[in-house]
């Protein structure tokens, strides 16, 4: 909504992609394609679709007379036909009676729709590439460093700094193959005719269809789709995951970076993170981005799908609502995708403190370990009782979890006082954690070859815009 | 998200209010109504004040600087700040230290909001009232013009236009009552400083508090609530019963406008609800705004009551998730009412078809009548199934529910030929729906007139920015 | 769903209120009401009405042919109907004719649904008196401990407990009063016909209404409201705000309760809290009770408003979505209000650690205030460079702040020591916290007496169920 | 919530696996397991896995205890575990030492929630199966069936019945095969001990998460995953989109069986659709059924996702969240495939109708045709208007479509009659329709073919419930 928050919550890219002229101009694209896909098939003139398709740049267009036709007729496409036809016109009035033939509003709008899905989609998964490589490398270097495990926002047992980046890594990752998997599925294009039969196009209606699709670098459906909404809808879904996903990084980072805990800081830049009032605060500002997104698209998701109920061949409301709804979850995960990226790739991490925090608190830490030895002898819930005495006894003070159960009997009854203290040493309590990470890791290397591997081959997306000259200059780069 | 698509799913002028130059101006004269309270009660000296006010003006600031600065700080205030502090610098350095004396970036960011809800909600709680008008209009014309009453989506029995129309009225009513009172309740100042306890005012804090807010036009809050965002979540919750009321509406009349029905319709203008592929269509454009609203709404509503846990003195994303959402929810509910204020004032309305459709179907909606009125003899269930074998005879075609009872022995001992045809006349089968729609348009009639007389005292909206020379003239109109 | 976890996420009185066999029985009090009002207008026989009052007991019914005949018949008050018919014609064959006499379904299923929410949502009112209650004890207890102030999840600036506790407490009571009005404005009932024009009563409609809402302690709506949802949508509206409400101050209490923070405990009780692994931690249950209903109850307010777009007279579906959804958000509410009542009544508070906390980190705390002290001489932001170069000293070790701001000239040249000195002392810091507490503790104490005053005079709540001997003995207490 | 509406809004054979005491079973399953998979690695002693095992029956257990324990603990993982040791203590107290071994409560509840969803899911992937075989029947049977296009809600130009039933058919295909993959997807089972790193297990972790899994017919995953909850949310939005998916087919037929429309209607069954006051009325319960979990579903799936970001090792609150959520999902999605298994399976259509509306209207639901059939001749857009004219004439009464254009000269002068005749065929406008209905029965059957193949193959889901000799007779029909 906002063009000064556009930055903070979104990613430029996606949202140079996004911005209307953009979109605009890939609409025209998708008319143009189309106009050529129906010359090749001789369903129009040959001649017709070499004007439209140079007629067909948005530079041509009064955008405050389609804003104000858009209000009148219900969608832009009508008014953008209306004025594309008389560019058109202007050179070469026969070719004008062809714009948009055989098509409806919702085919050039929902290919376009696609296209640009295709697009930001694309960059939001390079985005998460990035982040799970910021992952990957916290996950390597601290692969040995223990910190405190937290659960329920309790202290809890030692856990390594390590496996709790691998766990981020491996959501990313999971939540990335959702996406790209939703994406794949929705590289379709659209093309119906007003009510989904192709009834323009006569026997001609499925080499148009393929010749279209082709022309955009997109796939063919079965069948039109304009009241099934399912592929976008798998899209938003997909979206909501990874904005879910990056939550949980964000969240871990915020509570890591609390004044009382410290152990982990967004890295400093020059005015970043700043506080109005108060040159002691450094806000974690990317977290604060992805947090907010994780809050704003639940609902957004929730809109997608609430809107799929279309009626008959073309819905009234529910895909309206799809408009504006879809690029703002482009818009919030990239941003997200973008803050995280970002923020896992310059981390600042202090072991030291997390080290020292393991041994505050008594060796309270360790409760769980010491009642794991007591166990086998004395079964684990007496053990757990037992533990829990001398648990309450360091919360009173004066001593510490190691003292408490060396005075015990019922302890030096079962548990020599060597097994005692190795019970109670954090770095022998983190089970597999190491093969864990490690696990993590391999599985990481994987993806990156292969992703290597098909590093520009990837030509479907947005094509029926790279290849228009009129394309604006950010989505070249 | 996007400039074409503005107008039509929002208000012109409810759009500009909360358009970005009029929404940092805002942000710029809450920051001298603070200067100037803080002269006032001697906090800052009296001098500081006015170089302050009149730096702060829109036309001083760098909009591409402030977006830039936002995404680096973390919130627009911060940026803004340091603009206006160098505006005020450059005529009077001594004035410029006193910039945001004792603010938090949210006392400015929120004390903004409040004004853009005011302005932008008053102008709903307009357009509630011009549809509700509309809806008067329709319940008092067809008080006494039957139709298809429809429930679970099928012929049900007679009621009539007109008590339709009420029901609408009633709805609209309220929602609006709802909203009035959560915007009322909203209108408070937000003043706290860093973390709430107004510390940098010293003992002033209460007195700047009361002048600041009197300055603006506001409440005085009991304690600031940077944390505690119950107030604008039942805005946006009134205003998600808004949406959905006129949902309700609007998802009636597209309904009533089926081809198979054709008994209202949006009314017609050049251009308005054009097919791109098909001339025979009307499409009903203002209620697809209205549907597309009722979707989208309901999960702004959960975002920000999703974001209503904030932690501790200011919290991290769910703040920020209602930068955006609250704008969102005003623009969005705003269109649908103005949409739906411009479908009831110009409804076209086909009585005609309301009559026909009622006698269509053999007499099939008298059902219900008939069996009431041979369940005095017969006991109701028992009434029920003779009535229902009758329609059954009229399904299988050939015969009127009147010729199927009248064949009836198990009717005919019941009931006299004119009682079985008074109990078929639809006109004698609408109940208490002329006392009804009487008693909506008498209370509709006593709010206008309560209406009328508080015109024109309302002086408290967005005061601060009407009273600034500097405000942007789409806020005058 | 689960029985099993309904008494950690309810609350006993109102999951009882909401039980089967209790709603069932509100149902069927609806119904010896509606025959009583009818008997007393004279549209049924007089002697009509005790008869169907004496049979309208759920210990008649079977509650598993009811579900069957609910599954077949698409809601349960067709299968109800016939069951109480039956067991009404047992006794007296003529009364029973006389059953559900000029009644939809939805009217007894709306009805009883107003009774359930009025019944529940008055309990709630309760506990969030007495969570309100609670949050006072510690605004008031608490009112000169200082807490360190946290924003956007870093330390801030000081604060008192009383203050944050005070701020609980505002939140708690206005939402408390936003149910409170909703509620007031859904005591209706609903009566209506077939298609909401009373027609089954002929010119007594009007009084049978009147009769009938007077009976179950209920007003009287304008029209009949089918599907006109705005009521029961803002109920659940306000249902939303409670519970984020709550949230806010779960998350606090959370958030606190950490092991590196400890300054707050939810209190110790046998067997709570436990971890099955654990025996060092002790979990915040009642807090995570709170902050679960938080997430849960926006996505289903989010569906009660998306349902209100009601087709024509009664809708199909959305008021179906309705039937579930408003119990399960009265059931969350009240258990996030019942166990946040317990958490604030009990809180362990740690003032010690909480002042301990403030004087670690070499007084950064003091930051914001060094700053102000220094601004009217330097100007604010000059004096937020010159602190944050002090903090950064301060952060780099071996320093504190008071000694780094003595170290530098540019802050020795404004600030003799003993204001150096006074402004680092945090109780100097806090500003107009217990004036602000103060206010809101004079209001809470203003409400108590209003409500105390009222006690007692309520008595139209579920009055219908009440009164009936039959009721179940929960619903006595 | 409630039992009488269960049936109503659910799946029995769902409801069943989803019951308390099968969960609570399905637990004990998992509890049992674990021990078997330590005795078999050597962690406990091979002797104490046979007595857990025979122990871990729900016959066992003290329900009332166990719900009144969940209240108290937090979770029904802690008093169930402690109830089972107690029974393991009857008759072996050493064994009952090892009962619930390194296991923390969410590996318990983590993996028995995923055998429900499996086990639940499979079942509702078999409805969806079930439907599309139904919506095929349609395709195919009324494949050359002419019915009215509506889009927007208006009557648009024709497609055949069977191009609608096969849109229905590939969106519900499509929505299976997405739950399909997610459910595969997580389809592994949770243990990490306290804080993930297993590491009461020594080094034999893995291998021990190697064994557990085999044994529950589980995938081993990457890492725990206690608080990275991507794979259920991915779950919860693949159910969301089949629930939307089948609400469109819903409110398409609700649609099509409207009085005033009239071509389809759910089938009659006893007592099915009755209304308590209509008995003219049949309602669509089924499509009420499926629009209400269309309406429900998202607001839940919104939760899981805003639930996603949990904080640290294991979460407070969002994890709760999904306790009693992912089943309701499960549960209202099961509900709505068997209703609409129902209603495309026994679906009766009047294709005499449908073919009586397409010639109602004047012939206005060829004017696209006409226009396309002028359009090479005079533009597309000139054709629009000119046919458009004639539209209004057919609007103003006394004359058709058909009639118009013959009297329009600038029709005649490049139209022939016979062409022009042709043009106002519906039979001759159907363009690709009946390919597009071939192309999606074939892809139907290639479907069907690869189930019947993999039948019986499919051997992992719940499989520790069903081997296990007290697990519930429902699921094992």
């Amino acid at each position: 909504v906002s063009g000064y928050l556009q930055s903070l919550f979104g990613d430029d890219v996606v949202d140079a992609l996004l911005a209307d002229r953009a979109h605009l101009q890939r609409m025209l694209d998708v008319e143009a394609a189309l106009a050529e896909a129906q010359a090749a098939e001789g369903v129009i003139p040959a001649a017709a679709a070499p004007p439209i398709r140079a007629a067909a740049t948005i530079a041509a267009l009064d955008e405050a007379a389609l804003a104000a036709g858009t209000a009148r007729a219900g969608n832009p496409a009508i008014p953008l036909v209306e004025q594309l036809t008389a560019a058109v016109a202007r050179t070469d009035p026969a070719a004008a009676a062809f714009v948009h033939w055989g098509a409806t509003s919702q085919d050039i709008m929902d290919t376009a729709m696609v296209l640009a899905v295709q697009a930001a989609g694309t960059r939001i998964l390079d985005r998460l590439d990035e982040a799970a490589d910021g992952a990957a490398r916290l996950a390597e270097r601290y692969a040995g460093t223990p910190i405190t495990g937290r659960t329920l926002l309790q202290s809890a047992a030692p856990v390594t700094f390590g496996l709790k980046a691998a766990g981020w890594l491996g959501g990313i990752e999971r939540a990335r193959d959702g996406l790209a998997r939703a994406l794949g599925d929705a590289r379709v294009v659209q093309l119906g005719g007003a009510v989904g039969t192709l009834a323009s196009l006569g026997e001609h209606g499925p080499a148009v269809l393929e010749e279209f699709a082709t022309r955009l670098g997109l796939g063919v459906p079965d069948l039109p789709w304009h009241a099934a909404r399912d592929r976008p809808a798998a899209v938003a879904a997909a979206l909501g995951v990874v904005a879910g996903t990056l939550g949980k990084v964000a969240r871990d980072v915020a509570l890591l970076a609390q004044g009382e805990v410290a152990e982990v800081h967004e890295a400093v830049a020059p005015g970043r993170g700043r506080s109005s009032a108060m040159p002691n605060k450094r806000n974690p500002i990317g977290s604060a981005v992805a947090i907010a997104a994780s809050l704003r698209v639940p609902g957004l998701v929730a809109t997608v799908l609430a809107a799929m109920p279309q009626e008959h061949e073309r819905g009234l409301g529910g895909w309206h609502a799809e408009w504006e709804v879809l690029p703002e979850l482009l818009h919030l995960t990239a941003g997200s995708a973008r803050a995280m990226a970002g923020v896992l790739g310059t981390l600042e991490v202090d072991a030291g403190r997390m080290q020292e925090a393991i041994g505050a608190g008594g060796g309270r830490i360790m409760a769980a370990a010491a009642a794991m030895a007591l166990a086998p002898a004395v079964g684990r819930q007496a053990a757990l009782e037992i533990v829990g005495r001398a648990v309450r006894r360091v919360d009173a003070g004066g001593t510490t979890l190691a003292a408490a159960l060396r005075d015990d009997p019922e302890v030096t009854a079962h548990l020599a006082p060597a097994d005692l203290e190795a019970a109670l040493t954090p770095e022998r309590d983190l089970g597999s954690a190491s093969v864990l990470v490690a696990r993590a890791l391999a599985r990481h290397e994987a993806r990156r070859g292969a992703r290597t591997a098909e590093a520009g081959t990837q030509t479907f997306v947005d094509r029926g815009v790279v290849t228009t000259p009129s394309g604006p200059e950010e989505r070249r780069g």
